[in-house]
């Protein structure tokens, strides 16, 4: 892995969707997974733009859906790559919502999903490094080893025991989630 | 809470989806969020079976990919409701995959989807408790208050020190994830 | 063909959908043409799993659509091959429909849609053949002849006057359409 | 039903489509059920021409796909109104497929569908009567009785032993279906 | 391009569309956008029918609408290629609206959509002439030379002094667009 | 029209977008209309912002495509309200297209689309001025008066000799569209 590191600002995708009618429920709210189907296209985008390559989800970590949004709403969708690790990337995601004729506009959530960059014949192959620049950048960076130990202890690819960097979040100075 | 507990196997849905073109990338490969996509459907519909509600999606738990579904592929979706708390209830979802000339299947992975049961305005209303049958689903049901503690922690509306549940898994009898 | 015989429980699809705005009319009822796509859809995954070949649709039988389902609801689709003829499959599909909150759930209809097996050049090819094992099986494999006859005789590939098992149905006790 | 009688040309409706990438199986070939739903769709337009009314599909009458219709094909369909029974309309639609590169094209099926014409509340609702102009309109004006006698038996609301249309046809000199 | 000449009406195409929800915006309008999605697969077909060649769409010359065409109306586009420059084509649209069960039927706009025929490898090959009938087609093709100015004046690959047919519009006896 | 007038900057839309195979012809490349489909969402959101309204389309100026966008290609639009007039919008819209692996990107085009905001009833309802900043947004800001007058003369709603601003630009020392 001999290629030059990256920014997390040469990753940055910004996605602007309107909900549609088959895009919701019943009750006229935008459906969750719609919403994950969005997060993932433009999670993808800011990876294959890290790596230059094809890329394929390897996982999404947890997701609360806090607010409804609604039929009408213009959803933005922000992503950009905080870590890589050999040939896997975690993405963060921001999603705002916002209401144009009331003026209405909130951060609905944020996620983090990961993506394997491969090879034509579907090997995975090794990305360049982040190198972060921001205070939040820097601190997305730093809290990616402890959701990476997170996702493997959830996966049984690594035993809890040997999760160092989760572990000391049950001490009650810290937090597991610092985004 | 009056109404009469249900069984896991009353919220029982199965979903069939053949793989098309606009579902995938340029390996041929499903993308990740349609496969999402699918898997809010279908616990959606588990749930509303449980709850005679409409529901909106609260929570996606950590869902890893780890098997490529192809191009022409058949993906079956299994989900039924785990366990219920107040108005919200935890489905559990399985995804097989199946490419029917090679006669491969596999199991692609498995997730726990949450969602809240509304009423027509919006506002959240009490469903059934789910009394477990199987040994399996007694295993669902149990796990569950610990898979709510560590979303709850995630989402930052509980503290570390007080998920008494899952402090214990760092002990090295335990496992995060007993699914 | 010295490939195994399978029983129509080996080709048994179950398919939930969900009725989205853009599947209805402006009475917010499904449209006819949508739930025959997933009919189609259905029924070429059972002969697939029956044949383990590509299939292509050859005919569909008489559909009649006597209940109206409604936006919300959910659909279930369960197919299975009910006879094999050399290279072509017929296929018996049932279709309900549910309106969860109001608890409501009716057999919407029934078809038989017949699929012909095919290689990679999309040259015809023999699949194994069906044997019955349920009482209802064995009822819709001996049906399968009688309406072959008509799906012949309405193609004008049979004369009437050779269709020996449809004539018999204009004698008093019988019917035509057994199922 | 005082309103005035209408000509099968006043209904006649006019369809073009292209074969896009979603609308094909593995082999490239359109799939049966994306042509039966644009079959539903032009035949409906026809049946609202006609009766100038919110229209339901009632039934699919046999069909039969004997040429493959390959991606990037352009699709016409033509659908106009045979003849009227109270409150239902008899649509006869011929479906031809063009590769426009290589020149060729080629009649691909023909096919009856029935609509029912229904007030704002969903109620069945009288339209005009259909009046045929040109010989092959009264072929298909007379065979409509012919055809909806099949329907009835089929879903069993009417004994064969009471479709006189029907019985003749098992008698050498005639055919079922004169389209 | 020795082809034989032909026709506009051997281009000619008539598209059926029936506006569904996911087509509208919040107003239940046609989205302009979907129009125009529908518009160029059109008149695409009538310069492929022109050419037997693939098309790429080179150019939109300027569309107004006018009139709001809503949820479930009937949208019929006619188009044929006016005229031919080289592996050009210029395709003339008109869309029509109706409203069946209020019997309201209105022109709503009308356009011309410029393509290129290319060979299997992309390059512009040439295409037919045009040789037009009726006086509507004459003037259509004898206008198609100022309208062509206009493009490449606007595209900035001609000066507006060269523009010869252009500038005489602005000698109040001629009118810009003859349509 | 008292409400506070507003800058280009604050109806900025950026928008991305993944081709998928639906959205291509039979050599995979992006169909005009595809992208014309998302230039009207990117701009009508823009077209929102400004007006704090729902808006409809009335114009589209003339576009021309003049690179080939693929399969698998980023496409970026870029949207910003140039200048209002009474309830009418002009939106300028930049688009470019991305191929990740091989690292290229190029400006695929741009356009102007025009929007009218509109109340519930869907009557016209006039809109905040625009503040251009920067010298790019006074540019297109005096530009469009032009391409109004060029709209108007091209719908004819008014008369070529009474489109002063476009008389001018035959004057070999001016250009058409200086966008």
């Amino acid at each position: 892995m001999a290629r030059k590191p990256k920014h997390p600002k040469d990753s940055f995708v910004n996605m602007t969707e309107l909900v549609l009618p088959n895009d919701t429920n019943t009750l006229n709210n935008l459906m969750g997974g719609r919403l994950m189907h969005w997060m993932d296209i433009v999670s993808a985008i800011a990876a294959q733009r890290h790596s230059n390559r094809i890329v394929v989800t390897a996982s999404v970590d947890n997701v609360s859906f806090t607010h409804a949004i609604q039929l009408g709403n213009v959803v933005t969708l922000r992503a950009k790559v905080t870590r890589a690790f050999n040939s896997s990337m975690e993405v963060h995601i921001e999603v705002e919502a916002e209401d144009i004729p009331s003026g209405k506009k909130f951060m609905s959530n944020s996620a983090f999903f990961t993506f394997v960059a491969v090879d034509q014949t579907g090997r995975p192959i090794d990305v360049p490094e982040v190198v972060p620049e921001t205070e939040e950048e820097v601190q997305l960076y730093e809290g990616a080893l402890r959701r990476r130990q997170l996702r493997l202890v959830l996966a049984k690819r690594m035993k809890p025991k040997d999760a160092t960097e989760l572990k000391s979040i049950f001490d009650p100075q810290h937090y597991l989630n610092d985004e």
